[in-house]
């Protein structure tokens, strides 16, 4: 998507350590045309790769709602963000899966009510950024857990220098396309940036 | 707004000790359309009781993100989420307040980044609930640290028996329109509801 790579470029401020700051459009501050237009690209590339009806988006709490929620409107259809904890009015029962943030350094765990997830239902899995892939692994298992179908999963922008896609293949239990729709890598210091793409990746 | 108060009966389970669970349209489970429509009629209330143009929508995560995107997705402004904690990402000053989380019962603090508010900016205020009024007035400290111009709070559904606006009115240094969308309250345990309203609160 040449425009996001274009925001990124024009926008990003890397800090070193392989970390690029992108708070200025996508995850502090937003820029909501943009993440409208994320949105619409993510939900065309993974329902076009599909034949089925996609009835829900699933992400987790908090960066990983934009785009889950745009790309949830772009197919009509409802989207559900896993909580990082458990409040008092959560009394249903729920799946659980860990993931370890990587910007935090800290292991968190996703809930979603088990009401919201059935074999039913045709999912789609989007997040901000696809690293390590450990938060998307958290969610796939989610998916998985209930029973649910996993149909594709999207992210905004790759870093496939973490290898993450190879972590999420593990985790999955079938055939799963993933999309991104920018990858950066980093070169002595310097950003590199290239179109994303849409592959599908098999349980190693 | 009717189609609101319609969702709210159908869905919503109230769970005693004037909790209401949402959960399976606003927050946690979002109704995409929905939650589009609620975006709409909040930017056209607030912007229909200012003659400024609005600049940035401001909210806290993570629920807040839902309704504060499709404001500013209506008004084609950008939006910023306060965090709850500081990554290592964020290098920059920042302007903080703390409030008390009515669900979770802990104090929580909120971090913006001081490159996103400016005094040239006009801010609107959103939150998905207006209940004890301490979030939002945490929101409104950081618009007044910032000396952006407060022009107005907007709400999805308020409970007035907590007299939210009033702890708010108390944090206002000027007058301020709050809106919500539809109003809920508990009589003898059973749920009552009402159109929201657009109100000026004063600083008391």
């Amino acid at each position: 998507m040449q425009k996001l790579i274009d925001k990124i470029k024009a926008e990003g401020r890397y800090l070193g350590n392989s970390i690029l700051k992108v708070d200025s459009f996508l995850n502090h501050q937003v820029d909501s045309e943009l993440m409208m237009e994320i949105g619409q690209q993510l939900f065309k590339r993974l329902s076009d790769s599909t034949d089925k009806p996609i009835t829900k988006v699933l992400t987790a709490e908090a960066s990983g709602i934009l785009p889950a929620l745009t790309t949830a409107m772009s197919g009509n259809c409802r989207m559900i963000y896993a909580r990082k904890s458990i409040s008092k009015t959560m009394v249903d029962d729920f799946y659980t899966a860990k993931a370890v943030s990587r910007t935090r350094g800290n292991d968190v765990a996703f809930y979603v009510n088990s009401r919201f997830l059935s074999p039913d239902d045709n999912v789609i899995v989007i997040e901000d950024f696809l690293a390590t892939g450990s938060s998307i692994s958290a969610l796939v298992d989610i998916v998985q857990q209930s029973g649910a179908n996993l149909i594709g999963i999207g992210t905004v922008i790759e870093k496939p220098a973490e290898n993450g896609r190879a972590v999420i293949g593990k985790a999955l239990q079938q055939d799963c396309p993933i999309a991104s729709l920018a990858c950066i890598d980093f070169e002595n210091d310097e950003l590199v940036t290239s179109l994303g793409n849409l592959q599908v990746e098999r349980n190693i």
